[in-house]
């Protein structure tokens, strides 16, 4: 952790400005908290008006302290706390946490004093947490820069979760879950308007503490995606973990966009690229956050997340057979050595298989479950555990159960939870240390999610490459604007996507010649402006011409039709018929703050209302292409369907990844790319955009 | 109630045959319960070793009590049952509740067991719940015929739920979750193996009770679809509702069917249609079963479903707004009025819109939420309120924030619910009456169910009128199995679906004159054989044919393929070509349990990937199709899309009508129908079934 971090989260001295005697103040509350939570350093109120706070000497200015304190929570009002700031950095405050609202988030006059804030704290070398900030909080050191009254009634434990948030309130509820579900917390930050310090750059603070097993996020914008890159791939360094959630995606869910692909695309989908990439999972509420997390800290390797189900009742079988399939959790097939020793062990009416019922009886007999167990331990395709408890009562040994069942799981170090309404049946299991929920389904939901996270972060990028180190520099594209067709396709056969053959025309003489230099085969004709992207509506597509009247007059009739729209210099396109053997999409849309998101999918004019679509974050691989594309509900496509051959996905995928690799060095300049239909073939034959249009940045 | 019910849930004696005096032992804790759940009846236990059984006077047979006991539960192992049932039955017992397991559930053997048991009872007018029954139990009188232990853990109390469930795990679950969550529960039975009084008669028995407002039901399987349908036009009449987990749904994922139609649609599709068409809402699980009870039980008018979401943190707002539009939930668009009367009410950085955000001001000021909430409830846009608490402690005045919230949802008759992560919090609001919730997640989900449920019953079907009723009488279908391209089309045509015109020629001659006779305009030839249901994968199709030799090459092509194929009388279809403005696919799927199901979708040979597809359960309405497609993703092209104009739905509608209908007449003999594509036309001008292949039962 670098200094500024020591300097929030342990600091060797505090000083509360706007310090309050009442516990129950903005001001007091830290104080109280320090004074209450073990902080072993120094704490300076700062306040005019007493000598003494909460126990505490009190200073009526920074200045009578005598001495820089290491870090400062400020919790004087908005209108006070620039000079405050100020006094702060020249004092040699390192890191200051600003508790005032009334900034950024009151619109552009707040932006101002925000920034003014910024450069005062810096100028001094200090930098600032907020302002509108709840603040910081570490329970191992006692340190609580934090105004939250949830520590007056929910009372913190140190232990391996981070929780970093941008909101006050987001912070605190998985807090609040946690500590009630006895789980310790030792970071807890809330960020408030991220001026200068950010959640991403908190997450990666806390990433580097090495008991920290798992942070817990809560985003309403990434401000920082490469600060937030960096702190996954530290926690994914040293085995820890990172569940976030990304809210508001209800206002993201598509772009007000010219381009076909940003309004599929949306910016939702670059955060799920993102997240996934980075090997950070997305919760996609604060009860998803915090469900898995026993699992996460048990940290029982999942495998490939097979899962034997068991109970004592055939219905919770069935029903969590039901779940596990919704939640793509898959099932273990068990082996046949493994059935016939567990039909020895189990009673008349069990079943052995998956679901396994072991009826009433389990709960009589003393060793029939650790036996079942034992057997479930050997067989290799049983990666994890349920345990279905559906009832207990008198003639149950439930503690035995829970006994066995963590013996079990630790001594095989597989995963295993138990589920179960009564109260009295989850406290035994959870005092034996068994990840133990309500429902089934919250069990199956943490499985899925525990076993998906970790195929997740197995899969996620080594650190990213900065584009500026592994990419040719950014290079600026000549234009504003929509691009017309004959442009478009020649942006793109620089991009290294095969595109049709095809020659731009001013008058029919040269559309005519231009259909003999393609060798006479049909052609189609088409208008070409960038006034008029969507040319079929404007009767400019003129398809399967076959001699050269044909083509004159098509030519003819759609500079005529472009004249009459006010195109001051129309041309045609005059390109080969091909006909491919299903119309796929590819396209771009450039994220201001992700960078190029690549869209395929199904194409043809009912692209919008299929959405058959998959996207990837440029770069990538044509593996990563391929993993996409086998999510498409057309994927049986690729290994050929009824008369369809096997296409080729080869081309499809060098085609994504040469378009990724080119929007990105243009990013700077590319706003999106439809092209539609790009014609796959045949496997070997490779694919052609047949239809495309680029919008660069401007205009 | 009729009588065999009152004889269940209360009876004047109860025989316990198979008496325990142990309290944990099957035969004792029906005794147990009854003894100490203030049953007022007599009991009698029955057991030949004891004279006196937990306080109660024990019998040594039945016959020696004297008289007939009104119920009885039979504990004794399997073997002893059916002697058993015979005594009952023969004393003149009403009804009987069997307890032993080794009957259906074990295989055809036990099947034949159990089969005796139902016809020895009914010999004696005797009815039976069992076997492999948990039993029945109604704690408002006390009658509990039933050996679950959970009732010596969690205590019962009367109330206004009933529980039905095939498992007797699944009846005590979501017991467990409403007793410990301090809601009573009148009825609870667990019918096990449904041999003769099941658990759809036990739903409707329970709906007649008016004092039960709420009926949760689980199943495996639905054994009397029409006593089901009774239950729900039973609740409805009278405002309760019914909400069920039917599991097993993983299993029903496809059929292993020949046509398409039942390969897309699956047995899980009619449960859906079935359950939606009687205004039973389906709950995927246990935790979904019981989630939104206490709305149900509240009982106030969901309107529209319109919710306002307040909160006083911005990110409680944005994270319910996201899982609204997750949930289908619509947020209120509150009137400008009263956007204006809350400005005036909420603090400097509140904001007034949907989300509101009140600010932490609103916890100090006592009358800022009273004063928002009669503001909300002035406007006619807001159905519904979710308060969200994330954080609450010294200075909030929790209890009245939960009285006023109350007083709110009881005046207006507004569904308002809470949620907060504190338990404390979430106590007060309980205190007062109002649903509460751990998340914002579960509370969002259990108005969007509790919302979208009351959609659902106002739309259910009056009670189902019985096809022998009111259609013409089954009328059998002649052949079996599949059938060849002309039977089908001439079968369709007779259903009143508007067929392609076609002649079936058996040598090219008579093809070359069909030609003539369909107009001389372009046609196509397909080979005809009822072993050939797949034609393109044999190259038996050949599509614009525009003249005569071509006509007939194709035909003899079609006809020597037949003949290769084993066909022992090839015969060709010659049918007009008909284009369309898109393709859809019509098709039946008969359940052997719901009838015909049918499925409208996007046609074409993709059809199974793209699964664009609805289905209903015949019989229906035109308007009910309209509803239906409007669910489908290629919807908007019935209101015209880019150069597609408006679709003819009207026609496509009243041929699906027509198909529902037809295929209820012959449900008995039909298994399924596909019609792909069936090519529709703009407005006005209809649909054609391009082809088809109806397959019978049998072969």
């Amino acid at each position: 952790m670098t200094e500024i971090f020591q300097a929030l989260f342990a600091p060797a001295s505090v000083a509360v400005i706007g310090a309050s005697d009442n516990p129950n103040k903005v001001g007091g509350r830290p104080i109280h908290y320090m004074r209450h939570f073990g902080y072993a350093g120094e704490v300076f109120p700062v306040n005019p008006g007493r000598t003494t706070i909460q126990g505490y000497r009190a200073y009526p200015t920074l200045h009578d302290i005598g001495r820089a304190p290491e870090a400062a929570v400020i919790a004087v009002s908005g209108d006070a706390t620039l000079e405050q700031v100020r006094l702060c950095a020249e004092a040699g405050v390192r890191a200051a946490v600003i508790m005032a609202s009334g900034f950024a988030e009151t619109g552009e006059a707040g932006r101002r004093r925000q920034q003014q804030l910024v450069d005062a704290a810096n100028a001094g070398g200090m930098r600032l947490v907020g302002p509108n900030a709840q603040g910081t909080a570490n329970f191992a050191s006692g340190a609580v820069l934090n105004f939250s009254t949830m520590f007056m009634e929910v009372t913190p434990q140190d232990g391996p979760v981070a929780i970093i948030s941008q909101s006050g309130a987001a912070s605190v509820m998985p807090y609040a879950l946690l500590r009630q579900a006895g789980l310790g917390v030792r970071y807890l930050v809330a960020t408030g308007n991220d001026a200068d310090l950010d959640a991403c750059a908190m997450t990666a603070a806390v990433a580097g503490d090495p008991e920290v097993r798992l942070i817990l996020v809560y985003l309403e914008s990434i401000t920082d995606p490469a600060a937030l890159a960096r702190a996954a791939a530290l926690a994914r360094s040293r085995g820890a973990s990172i569940v976030a959630v990304k809210a508001g995606s209800s206002q993201h869910g598509a772009r007000a966009a010219a381009s076909h692909t940003g309004a599929l695309v949306g910016n939702d989908a670059a955060i799920d690229a993102f997240l996934a990439r980075h090997g950070i999972w997305r919760a996609r509420d604060i009860g998803e956050l915090v469900r898995a997390v026993p699992l996460y800290l048990q940290g029982h390797v999942p495998g490939q997340g097979r899962t034997v189900v068991m109970s004592h009742s055939g219905a919770v079988g069935v029903m969590s057979a039901d779940l596990a399939e919704r939640h793509g959790l898959p099932l273990a097939a068990l082996q046949p050595s493994t059935l016939d020793r567990l039909g020895a062990i189990l009673p008349e009416f069990g079943t052995a298989g998956n679901p396994l019922d072991m009826t009433a009886a389990l709960m009589g007999k003393g060793d029939m479950f650790p036996r079942v167990l034992d057997t479930l331990g050997a067989d290799p395709q049983a990666d994890m555990l349920m345990v279905g408890i559906p009832v207990a009562g008198p003639g149950y040994d439930v503690e035995a159960l829970a006994r066995d069942a963590a013996a079990f799981s630790s001594r095989l170090g597989k995963p295993l939870v138990a589920s179960a309404p009564q109260q009295n049946v989850r406290a035994a299991f959870v005092r034996h240390g068994v990840p133990t929920f309500v429902t089934e389904a919250d069990a199956v939901a943490a499985l899925a999610q525990y076993a998906g996270h970790a195929r997740l972060a197995g899969a996620a990028a080594e650190p990213e490459v900065e584009p500026e180190a592994g990419w040719p520099a950014l290079q600026p594209l000549d234009g504003i604007g929509l691009q017309d067709e004959a442009r478009s396709l020649t942006l793109l056969a620089e991009a290294g996507v095969p595109v049709v053959p095809y020659r731009c025309c001013a008058n029919a003489d040269d559309a005519v010649a231009a259909f003999a230099a393609l060798g006479g085969g049909a052609v189609v004709v088409k208008g070409c402006a960038a006034e008029v992207p969507h040319k079929s509506e404007h009767g400019l597509v003129h398809l399967r011409l076959a001699d050269a009247p044909a083509v004159a007059q098509a030519a003819e009739a759609c500079l005529a039709t472009l004249r009459s729209l006010g195109v001051a210099s129309p041309r045609v396109v005059v390109a080969s018929m091909v006909r491919g053997r299903h119309e796929f999409a590819l396209g771009v849309s450039v994220d201001p703050v992700f960078g190029p998101l690549v869209m395929i999918g199904e194409g043809g004019t009912l692209l919008e209302l299929r959405k058959d679509v998959v996207t990837l974050l440029a770069p990538f691989t044509v593996a990563d292409v391929k993993a996409a594309c086998a999510r498409l509900r057309l994927a049986p496509l690729f290994n050929g369907y009824r008369d369809i051959p096997v296409l080729d996905l080869d081309a499809l995928a060098a085609s994504a990844v040469a378009l990724g690799n080119w929007a990105l060095r243009h990013r700077g300049t590319l706003k999106s790319v439809d092209i539609n239909p790009l014609m796959v073939m045949a496997a070997g034959d490779g694919v052609v955009a047949v239809d495309a249009v680029v919008e660069l940045q401007g205009a």
